[in-house]
């Protein structure tokens, strides 16, 4: 059996996977060495004549797999490194599975969620924006405690920042599309009946992949329901909500802040007026990646899955291209 | 028994203890009813009469007592509302025990200082000044999990601090005037020996009080010692620490960044250069004190340490006017 290893030649170096260090990974293992022939690209003109040959891929760069139907016939299985794949979906062939990254980055983001929800605790955007004032206005606010986190999406990334926050003492409302959920939260609702509990929310954090459903799920109008004192933290796909609705509510000082990691383009061009929205903290699109850890946890999700793939059970992480997660 | 209220006319409304509340209080405790008669006191210039007959003093503004020494005859303890209590101690009388506010800030204080050290771990104040500069920079670094945070003082905030970020994964090494410590830390150590733990730091907490060992204690040469990837949390305090040193390194984009709570002038006059330093962020002194909760946990706090009094055992928070805390 065959696996290939389609590299990013402009990506990072530590999401480069060497043909190298998965033999002595699969060497390792007895229930795996001797099983796979491999081969490693990083010119993509030349991935045709490896999907030739290849039953399994591992994905670290995105390709319009549609367009090589014809010569992948052997392909059963594609790993992608990325949690989100709204990308790979198009034209997707019956006959292959998908499997994302979700999950390796569960702690970093927990994490950073923390570190954001926390902030719009301590008032952190207002007071950027006094000191950049040079204005001097103390605020006596209390602990995370029993404040209330609207959490959408409790994947890989949601579920460790519900367990993380919930540690913290913040209340945690976990949405998913079908309002049931085994990670920690106070409650758990679905998609539609998000409407209602938006208006007494301290804190409104979206890891949602982009979907067809999730697509512009967050409208003016929706957004338009959180208090005043509510921030807003968002680590998953941008398009979900609209950026022009929440930076007016930030210009018009109606929010407590902002966090995001993720933007419609990236890089945010410069002259974006985003750069320079009030109470509005970014952050380029890194706050979820462990570069030092984050191979490894993808490699080691990989192993697992090839020892699955070989006695016919069922693939951890694989996507539902219908769902489109 | 008479205990007196003197409370502070320009402070927090919410901080002001009422003699109406105060009574209520001690008539709900089996131990203290009938055992006091109270006075409250919103006008400075009517001290000198309570404190003629004032047995204990809830102190919620700072006076020179030495200065009422002839008039305060019978008083023999002081209850004060803040932890610091440098400006106190001058020619404090041997007869009058003194007691602070330490510890009822801890919950708040810990989660801030939680807070301001994953802001370092994950940018922050790198990510808010590309910002401003309309840069896309990314940086994938690594959790809190293993990183190394200094912290200086174990009191009523270090002590919950130190349990907070341990929890997270930091390495937490305390730093004591005795090296000796129950929090929970990964070491001890005492004053003397930091200059060989600052190289490796991450973070650098001070929750120091301001003593005559403390005063001037973090100089430009000991600031010097610190690696560039450090942060430096400040919420004890700030004339622990040279500003001026500190902001040079700033400056010099030799620091990860600092976060202060406490300035040398407060409020910070306007025009003062430290509003404009690059990787600085600043709240208002604010950010230990919760308002809604700070009063019910300084009157719990004198509840129980009225008890003691009259039991004759030792009070919770006895300063010693030689250590200065």
């Amino acid at each position: 059996m065959h696996i290939h290893i389609e590299n990013d030649p402009a990506g990072p170096q530590a999401l480069q996977l060497s043909e190298t260090l998965l033999w002595q990974r699969l060497q390792a293992n007895p229930a795996l060495q001797g099983k796979f022939t491999l081969s490693e690209n990083h010119d993509p003109q030349h991935l045709a004549e490896f999907l030739l040959v290849a039953d399994i891929v591992w994905a670290g760069r995105k390709f319009p797999l549609y367009q090589h139907a014809a010569d992948a016939t052997r392909l059963r299985w594609v790993q992608v490194i990325s949690a989100g794949v709204e990308s790979w979906l198009e034209k997707w062939p019956d006959a292959v599975q998908l499997t994302n990254a979700s999950g390796v980055h569960g702690e970093k983001g927990a994490e950073f969620i923390l570190m954001s929800a926390l902030m719009f605790n301590y008032g952190i955007p207002g007071f950027l924006q006094d000191q950049a004032n040079q204005q001097w206005r103390p605020v006596f606010g209390g602990c995370a405690r029993g404040k209330k986190v609207l959490l959408l999406g409790l994947g890989g990334i949601g579920a460790a920042a519900a367990a993380l926050l919930t540690r913290q003492g913040y209340e945690v409302v976990g949405v998913t599309r079908s309002g049931q959920s085994t990670a920690t939260v106070a409650r758990c609702i679905s998609i539609e009946e998000v409407d209602a509990e938006l208006a007494d929310t301290d804190v409104l954090v979206s890891t949602l992949p982009l979907t067809p459903e999730t697509d512009g799920l967050f409208s003016r109008e929706r957004l338009a329901k959180l208090p005043s004192r509510a921030g807003v933290i968002i680590v998953g796909r941008a398009r979900v909500f609209d950026y022009d609705a929440l930076s007016e509510r930030l210009n018009a000082g109606t929010l407590a802040g902002a966090v995001l990691d993720v933007f419609y383009e990236e890089p945010l061009p410069q002259g974006d007026a985003l750069w320079q929205v009030p109470r509005l903290i970014m952050t380029p699109h890194c706050s979820l990646d462990d570069h030092g850890a984050y191979l490894e946890g993808c490699l080691t999700l990989f192993l697992q899955n090839l020892e699955r793939y070989l006695a016919g059970e069922p693939l951890i992480n694989r996507v539902s291209t219908q769902k489109g997660y």
